[in-house]
């Protein structure tokens, strides 16, 4: 049967991932599909610099990405290069020549995912972007397919395997945010700018694709409410560990009588649960449906296997439907506009939370601390605090029973006025997932 | 648009379930489909005694199969009856007539879905199985569409839930396994004959169905080793936990040079992997990909609600193909016959081993047991013996290297023959999943 060909634009890290399971699990996706897949055409603007696997020696070599995109005989375009600008240039053009688009891009999809799909049902086209969320976990295909018929509750994600890292690292050895950073950074495992994972960018991209995708809603990265991980200390692990709880980065969505509510914030959660159980830089999402109870997926979040696993199991779906028709494709964007899934504000979100203080000891300060609390009717459920015998700055924990964010802002907007603290209260919201 | 015609044979606990979900669900569902999801027609041998949702009123009910399977608006067939010989007759009924078939049942999937597959395939009509296998995780459409483009190396399952939660309880409380069974009874947790579940035949089933999708080979149960937890005892987890290790019932199939091994029995795995955490009637999914590195999927096995979703998202699948046609149907069975995936003998499997024992103490007995090890070329790990004080029945434990089960069985027959062992050695892999 004939192939079904394929141009890649951008050869990273992921590009040449998918290029050598291409080229080596070549024979078996072939037998499954039933018609090869050939890469016709690859772009890069180093592309004389890279070394591609054997089996792409008759393939156009080009560092122009329109050479791909507008090569007639490609049916398939996988777009690699990232960023949000001539990323979006390179999917309107390949959806304006009628070509299916294979994506990793989720700051592009997070921002502009529901325009691009948009365009490409005019074009009847598909969109296909499995790789840009948690790359090694078929995520896309679980909500998309695997339970559609469900209505979703609740989504957690550990979506960031920069942050997790270093949380577990923190965790483990009880070093300082500064000096795991340092580490990972000169180890590669994070970026010299490392912003947009350690202040939650990313992950809030990745959240706002997989909201949508389980919500059926419009939900845009300003959506979601967006708080990173760097005042999370060794003593918060103490403390939250002497709580039986962990410290994750969790992007959560959640449904409430109201609409949905969308963060992403270092959050406590129970050691007994299986989030709880996710270390190192891996990624995971646990889901809650009304019918279907709880389901977690694990797994890879990155590297060029894991995501080229995503994008080639996208071009094998993509490859079908152009070889076959498609069965009707189902959006990951607003498919169902039901309208009970409207974001609303994070201030609405109701939790037990943890408050921790670094403050200068003297008398009198719980009662200050409590009364900022009483004035916002929050109920204290623990005080905590380990021994230390720095005077000068001692850090110690307030639980209060379930409360909203919006009073708990409040109580902590009191208290900053109060001239023993060292710094504002840090207040992280005590999630229950399981 | 038109709508999609279902009709259901078999109202149990799945049955009931799938009609609720498509009852409460269906204005969502018809938004994602862009066409309604109508039950034209239920039967099942008590039907005049269940009580179905109002939604249903007008809804053809019949005792008789044939009448909804052959009743002429009817566009699938979901089988729910269970069994092998009256499910096969309308699984074939429905295909013969051109009707899409949706089922549940994981025995007659295992035993025949290959036949059944291939007449669908004539037919030009689907068969979906999501639901046969670990209800509440959606592992078919991961295999099928998540990860389609890996290879995959190793598959664990944790798949029968009656099983686990008799585990856990057992490593939890440490009671026996027959107090646990009988209390698991009389809540109505396990059957009256126990055996399909604690001998490990469901869980052979499951994973020759996830065996087969996962290789792309023709896997049936008899290709599968299965040894049930009936001999496991409070003081195997005792020692386990002693080696840091916990007890599931894993369903295991790896690929090697030769081939691939299939096993469902009880192992020793490393309480740090995720798959130790599991407890009580969960289900589980490991799998190990040559690109995608591992994976890790984790729901209800079971359950009215849960195993409803995976049958209402089969049936939207299905739906989709039948309104708009088919992106080509990957066979959930031998699609790729590469042949590199062939069932070979348990006995070429290979790994360290758990050797517990019950003796009559006395003077040389560890001899004699290294003696036999040593007849077969296997190194002792450890020796581990828990403070006991009754020497007429004393367990105690023997670790070993890397072996394969062949040379272990072997030993076992040399140490059968030793008059101070009270029972056979207990012998239990220990895998090393993560």
């Amino acid at each position: 049967m004939q192939p079904v060909n394929i141009g890649i634009v951008g050869l990273g890290n992921v590009g040449i991932g998918a290029l050598e399971i291409l080229a080596e699990n070549g024979e078996a996706i072939a037998q499954k599909l039933g018609f090869p897949l050939v890469v016709r055409a690859v772009s890069s603007r180093s592309v004389a610099s890279k070394a591609l696997p054997a089996a792409f020696a008759s393939t156009l070599k080009t560092p122009t990405w329109r050479e791909v995109v507008e090569h007639p005989e490609v049916d398939v375009v996988v777009e690699l290069v990232g960023g949000v600008t001539v990323a979006r240039e390179i999917v309107e053009t390949a959806i304006a020549q009628g070509k299916a688009v294979v994506t990793a891009n989720k700051e592009l999809m997070a921002l502009a995912g529901a325009e691009l799909w948009d365009r490409a049902v005019a074009a009847n086209v598909n969109l296909a972007m499995e790789a840009s969320v948690a790359g090694g976990i078929p995520i896309h295909a679980v909500l998309r397919e695997g339970i559609s018929g469900d209505r979703i509750q609740t989504l957690y994600g550990i979506l960031n395997g920069t942050c997790n890292y270093i949380l577990t690292e923190i965790e483990g050895r009880g070093a300082s945010f500064d000096d795991v950073l340092s580490e990972a950074q000169a180890k590669g495992y994070a970026e010299v700018d490392p912003s947009a994972d350690v202040d939650g960018y990313d992950a809030r991209s990745k959240l706002a694709i997989l909201a949508a995708l389980a919500f059926g809603e419009r939900i845009t990265p300003t959506d979601i409410y967006t708080e990173g991980i760097r005042r999370i200390t060794p003593i918060d692990f103490e403390y939250a560990h002497q709580l039986r709880h962990t410290i994750r980065l969790i992007c959560a969505a959640r449904q409430t009588p109201n609409g949905v509510i969308l963060s992403v914030r270092p959050s406590l959660l129970p050691q007994s649960t299986i989030l709880a159980s996710v270390r190192g830089a891996y990624n995971a999402v646990w889901v809650r449906g009304q019918y279907g109870a709880d389901t977690f997926y694990y797994g890879r979040g990155a590297g060029s296997h894991p995501t080229g696993v995503a994008v080639v199991s996208d071009l094998m779906r993509v490859a079908r439907e152009l070889r076959w028709g498609s069965p009707g494709r189902v959006s990951p964007f607003a498919h169902a506009h039901l309208g009970e899934y409207q974001p609303i504000p994070i201030t609405l979100h109701r939790s037990a939370y943890y408050l921790r203080f670094r403050v200068q000891d003297r008398p009198g300060i719980i009662a200050q601390l409590a009364t900022a609390l009483a004035a916002e009717q929050i109920s204290i459920d623990a005080v905590l605090q380990l021994p230390n015998s720095n005077w000068r700055d001692l850090p110690f924990v307030i639980t209060v029973e379930p409360a909203t964010e919006q009073s708990i802002r409040a109580a902590v907007a009191r208290m900053v006025e109060l001239n023993f603290l060292i710094e504002p209260p840090l207040a992280l919201p005590m999630e229950e997932p399981l």
